[in-house]
């Protein structure tokens, strides 16, 4: 490979890198906009814990365990002997040639991947959670469970190389069911252990809202993460090919535009008024909708799956809340609902699109949801057996930041005489 | 074209890309922060309209319009037929040799420009307009008005060759005039046609301030925005050629830096206090000062223009007020007055300089300026007349926020007891 | 050179401009989370300043100061004839093959950079500090002092050759000590001979802890910093050069990760609680010790270097409130004493690590130390001497918004009823 060509892409991909780890402030505003003031350091606690535990998991252990083979022949698991990575002789020179830039940008974009998993969990199981359990099951979860998962595909595995009929393998370019339903699996059943938050649902069927405390906050977290989504699903094409890279920006803007659009036409018509938090809410579902083909699609193909991922969110808001599922800021429909909305799609739309390729993708989303169901409940339940996984009724009504962290999240904040 | 080359450009303008994207949340804390917090929701919403709506209004017709010529032989008005973009033969590949990059990544890089120009009118308006009028005016003027502005000189139309003299056509290097002031120019009869704010002017001639509810967000905005600009004019460059691009970055900067020393001295000097506001509004000042020539300026004249760039603020905020001119967040100083002074700039210095090219830029501006008044006038004169372009005197009083969206933006922002 | 990698170079080194400039808000972000509402725009003001003026004065001087023999045989002492840098000969081309990129985007990488040394002292003399003593301050540190020290060793001065035994010469990669201790060291004289805030410190020898306004902000602040060195770090590197880049960028997020969880784990078996602002400055420490070497280190030397940096912070916090020394944001913990460790870890961990090179970077951070000090000390003292340095008592208990600024940060935030 030409040495400028190898340096452009590598540029590329640590571009990308960052996006992906700007995502993580994306996801905390995000979370704490919809949250109660009283458990925002709390999540911000959560957040902070995820990408820093997250990234060294992912040193000790995941990316070996994701990736085997491409560690010198050792098989790799967790490694803890020679503790951490190991470069693949040149492997930080042009000779590694395979994916097109160094085993080090390569080993930090996964990494900064590997962590959005479990702060998608965090936002469902907001303004409740033990801490304690919180930090056992992400790092489980991501040091394990995710990695083992995205083996399957990205890592060579089984579904890479499923086959039915015409399909050639279960596609999933960035991720909508290898991140995205990962983490909306162990929402879910997070969500469902854990219970409601205290009020949320009244014996007479009623639903409460929760509203949460910073809009401003909710959507600079939805535009620093659509901003992310640049990272996540451009760098997903690991290099800078231009045809691929930018065809997959527009792809993945048209469908965030739609999104929005469609969630706030949808939940215009539904509830008469102009709902913000739906509005970015679809944006997210569009986002979600497309990483799964985003370097599939024509932009059209892009435009109507995004149309249809941000309609989506706003029934799955309702359903949830029938079901009384509390997702504090809606993460089972923006990661799960979409995230499989989205695998499907490229069944139905795109490059790939035929009836045999929808069978491998519904097949390949069964499994995943199989596999994290389990780990996940498995995981969770021992964690409400042994330690608990929910704060006493004490914590969660004073709040989550006193009890927990000493701390106000706006401990100096006054208001001016009026 | 070599193709190494190629890949750097694209890679270069889909970084940009993302940057002129980052801008909507500069803008959106911008706004937000200089306005009241009963508003929040309103102008959050507007802004997530902009982008997404935008961004679906150049896929569907705007780039074509602005562009035409490029797709394919097709006289391109609208292309509703086709729906979309279509990429020329080859338009995703090196062969697009004419850019330097992409296809894709031309579209999204202008696209994200496009929903500029809304956003500029958007602050402008703020706290008093109607939301679905809003929504009309702004599918109008980023659909239509933007992009035949921008097709005069952008897509080779007759500014583009606009003769005077030896001067050899309009000069606009980044949108000072194409961007700023196609916003500026709206935001400026929408305020005429709205009225200002109840309480802004007393009947004996004396102005109140209304101060906004967060400089936090404000400054956040403005440091983002000045970040963003690093896309907005080092992506105009359209290549990653390393003289012009990082050139264009130390003019964009250092103007900047002098727009906002200057209307900080200048403020002080006329005040007597260290007005934030005014020290960020001339950083802007300088900034949208030297959009227009920011490849053509040595970095002591960027000095120059961004001083007088940002003095220019001071007087014109001043002077708005004197018309009764009410623009909560200085908009049309800061788009239109400086725009118009960074267009002029453009024959007074750097390697275009003469009495010819200052004549085509004061030309340029002028016919610029009579379309866009007009245009404006006209779609802003039927939505009055018809559905109204303010809200009630109640709504306004009690907040938009409640009235239109049925929330606040801190639903659960709580005081602890002191 | 290839031309091609010269341009790929450029687009790395303006990507870490901007990410080095979008530092300012991470900063800003910080410091005025940390600290009270009263004093917010002030600290905003104080930050807006240090960016704005800090790239006139490297501008103006300080570029030729740091890097001499650059400038067309011109010794360059100011340059104030010519006013502002001139380009070499060729210097916007491939010719200034030198640095691999061009002239331009040199001069604005290290502006970007100059700035910070000052924002380190903003923070440590928040809330008391008068604001015109500090601007002259900051004119004289950042436009003389620092660039005095950087051409020590980045301008190839006297330190870039120190020789003892085998040790070729002072290593400072990014600048643990040419900019973090040189802001560090200022801080520690200025907390001096500023005293702590009223009812810091009380006469029993009891500490009161003053919390800030926003943890919120202080998280964003903290994220967006660690973005930031993605360029401060990976752009130390003067090209795109993918082996290096990419090492970088993996031992300094790995250093930020290992040191947030040191500091949290040390500060939760002291404490017994979970302490967001301990997580976050260990973030910090773990960042600026790896500066120093993060070219030099594998991933395992990082993981160390930032668990001790961590660990570090917590008792660097508590030893300045033992010594009275009142910071309110961490600054002197953080730059100072993380910066120190991060410099001599180079001679104990990596390629350079020897017993001499560990005397080298010690003698080294002697020297800086004594200049930075003896110059922060002669500059403060003059200041306390002649126009005083710290505001009234009625101001600082009132908060200098009201004071210098005339105007609150928050002047329109409601509570709604509750």
């Amino acid at each position: 490979m030409e040495n400028a060509i190898f340096t452009a892409n590598n540029v590329w991909m640590m571009l990308c890198t960052g996006l992906v780890f700007f995502m993580h402030l994306g996801f905390s505003f995000l979370e704490i906009g919809l949250t109660r003031q009283k458990n925002t350091v709390n999540i911000l606690f959560k957040n902070v814990f995820i990408i820093t535990v997250g990234l060294l998991l992912y040193y000790i252990g995941g990316f070996n365990l994701m990736y085997p083979g491409f560690e010198d022949g050792d098989s790799g698991f967790f490694k803890f002997a020679g503790f951490g990575i190991a470069a693949p002789d040149g492997g930080m020179t042009p000779a590694y040639a395979d994916g097109g830039y160094t085993w080090w940008t390569d080993f930090l974009f996964q990494g900064m991947f590997a962590a959005t998993a479990a702060t998608i969990v965090s936002g469902a199981v907001a303004e409740r959670v033990k801490l304690p359990s919180f930090f056992i099951f992400t790092i489980i979860y991501v040091g394990l469970v995710y990695p083992i998962v995205g083996s399957w595909k990205w890592g060579g595995g089984f579904l890479d190389s499923l086959t039915i009929g015409e399909a050639s393998g279960f596609y999933d370019f960035a991720g909508s069911t290898l991140v995205h339903s990962v983490g909306g699996w162990a929402a879910i059943i997070a969500v469902a252990l854990l219970g409601p938050r205290i009020g949320k649902y009244s014996e007479d069927g009623s639903v409460r809202a929760i509203p949460g405390h910073s809009l401003p906050f909710t959507t600079a977290g939805v535009l620093i993460l659509w901003l992310g989504w640049f990272g996540f699903n451009g760098g997903s094409v690991l290099s800078a090919d231009p045809e691929l890279t930018s065809l997959t920006l527009v792809t993945t803007s048209l469908a965030a535009a739609a999104g929005g659009v469609s969630a706030f036409l949808v939940s215009y018509f539904k509830f008469k008024n102009f709902d913000l938090t739906m509005f970015l809410n679809g944006i997210l579902g569009g986002l979600v909708s497309i990483t799964a083909g985003a370097d599939q699609m024509s932009p059209n193909d892009a435009v109507i799956i995004g149309l249809i991922g941000g309609a989506i969110i706003v029934f799955a808001v309702s359903l949830l809340d029938k079901l009384k599922l509390d997702d504090p800021v809606g993460a089972i429909a923006v990661h799960l609902i979409a995230g499989i909305w989205g695998t499907l799609a490229v069944g139905l739309f795109g490059a790939l699109a035929s009836a045999d390729q929808f069978l491998v993708q519904l097949v390949s989303v069964g499994i995943v949801g199989a596999f994290c169901v389990i780990s996940a409940f498995i995981i969770l339940l021992i964690l409400k057996v042994t330690m608990g996984i929910r704060v006493s009724k004490e914590e969660e009504l004073e709040g989550l930041d006193i009890h927990e962290h000493g701390m106000d999240a706006y401990p100096d904040f006054r208001m001016k005489q009026q």
